[in-house]
């Protein structure tokens, strides 16, 4: 295995901006964009506790950055860079370094980010990635999960539920749904897709009151979103938008609802809003090549519930899922 | 162990600034200050690795904090705040924790700078802590390893080789030594100093030509400047500056020179400067608390010596430690 200076100079200078100076200064430049507010958020991931230990090294790169990326978007943000810090086995091999950084450069292309700096170490123990991303919004406009208040509606990007049913496919489970819907999950948990446009155009259009990113599981974060608020809110199962494949899976056991409720990992956006904002909104995510569906209100009181059809609260095993 | 939400609460977001909102939301808000540039850098550390196993835990996150700040000091930056992720075995008690965060608290209020946000997973492997430090520096004038010219001096601040010689000391080596010189070195080792407030009076007097931390070690770290300023750079190994301790250590192995020399960990400034500047230069290390010493010259052409009281180059075993 190279050194850390062979290292940085052959996979990683090639993916810094000009803020990373060639990655040759002790530290990163960021003019920081006129008018603009940043927005700050860190991740970091364990391979094999935080992703699958056989997983490829381009999807965890990849897989890292878009969660936070996920969170840039729940809050508004255009992401602007990174800094990553890798502890590396010392046995590690130089191919699976190359696959990391090009799977960095693949999403630096898709989603418009250069990397502004880092550090690699050496670690007796997993490979430890951790990545702290910076995004820009106009000044005073990032979403909170404060501000939600009662006559509100929630909505959500997207589908919910991909994430938990994605972790079982791709870890082998799910035989009895077809290959289609198995590869479409296992793909969902693997490489998310935050609605980075979509949350830009959301701050932008100063409709939201708040907003969180679905990463604990959709209960948890709308009740993240309930407790900063200081409101209530219900969320109607009936109402959730779930894809083909958690369809599928729902069908052949209805009673494996909550955990789509409460999985984590779907990387959307869940927001409140006036209702008659509903149109707006539509029309916002169709440009931003995403959807939204009302599921559910904000209320005076505390916490969050999930309603079935008939009203009554549906009882949940968890109410989201903790990273530690 | 508690869950990560426990965690954050209990311990964290008492450290948090007003950018981290409480730890309350997916990310972080920073109003950038106006007229100023942000500089950015991160650095990892493996407890067992990069700090002695039995390390207590304040001393781990002062060290790794203090490491950070090494690079904003370098680049002339004041302090802002800092984001840290944590990678913690399952079985790590809340005692570590607490004092890790107590550690965090006190060089917050020492440096004057917060914890902006992170976050917190679980590992089967050992400690892994990263920090992402900001500081801010006047647009334009943040200090470049780049930029050194011929016919400039070279200056250091404080004290060469305690780093190194101090990782012995912390490890229960130099028994020859007096139990005084082997406190100062471990506990120079163990929280260093970098020159926080002279970094930023320097940037400010607009002295400096080209600077970098000393962390890599005094000759490697003077190469970066050579390298990234297009220059040759002669560090006289006579004039370096040296405590009483490191004193020692040369006096009864003067074979240990090439050691201080090319140590890591000494977390000063070598900086590059006009010779007429020099008088200037000390009286704005004696209003920071510092020293700075001439050590040496920069000329016309490529790579970086060390050289005897005779003029003829030492011979150095190696230019500089990898962290990897």
């Amino acid at each position: 295995m190279a050194g850390e200076f062979d290292l940085i100079a052959r996979y990683f200078a090639p993916l810094a901006g000009p803020e990373g100076l060639g990655l040759k200064d002790d530290a990163a430049l960021l003019t920081p964009p006129e008018g603009e507010d940043l927005v700050l958020t860190a991740d970091a991931n364990v391979v094999g506790v935080h992703i699958l230990p056989d997983a490829p090294a381009d999807i965890v790169a990849r897989r890292l950055l878009r969660t936070n990326l996920s969170d840039l978007a729940a809050k508004g943000a255009r992401p602007l860079g990174y800094l990553l810090t890798l502890a590396l086995p010392a046995d590690i091999d130089a191919a699976w370094v190359e696959a990391f950084a090009a799977g960095l450069a693949r999403d630096q292309a898709d989603y418009g980010l250069n990397l502004f700096g880092g550090d690699t170490v050496s670690t007796p123990g997993p490979v430890v990635a951790s990545i702290t991303a910076f995004g820009a919004v106009a000044s005073g406009r990032m979403l909170r999960r404060e501000g939600a208040a009662p006559g509100d509606a929630l909505f959500v990007t997207g589908s919910i539920g991909d994430g938990a049913f994605g972790l079982e496919a791709a870890s082998g489970g799910l035989t009895d749904l077809t290959a289609e819907h198995r590869a479409f999950l296992a793909d969902r948990y693997l490489l998310p897709r935050p609605p980075v446009a979509f949350g830009q155009a959301l701050a932008a259009s100063g409709l939201a009151t708040a907003a969180a990113d679905v990463s604990d599981g959709l209960i948890a974060d709308a009740g993240h979103v309930a407790e900063a608020s200081g409101v209530a809110i219900d969320v109607a199962a009936a109402a959730t938008p779930f894809s083909p494949a958690a369809q599928a899976v729902l069908a052949a056991a209805p009673a494996r609802l909550a955990e789509a409720l409460t999985g984590g990992d779907d990387y959307e956006i869940v927001f409140a809003a006036p209702p008659d904002a509903e149109a707006a909104l539509r029309r916002l995510a169709e440009e931003a090549d995403t959807v939204v569906t009302r599921i559910g209100d904000v209320r005076k009181g505390a916490g969050v519930r999930a309603l079935a059809v008939d009203g009554a609260e549906l009882p949940l095993d968890r109410r989201g899922f903790e990273h530690l």
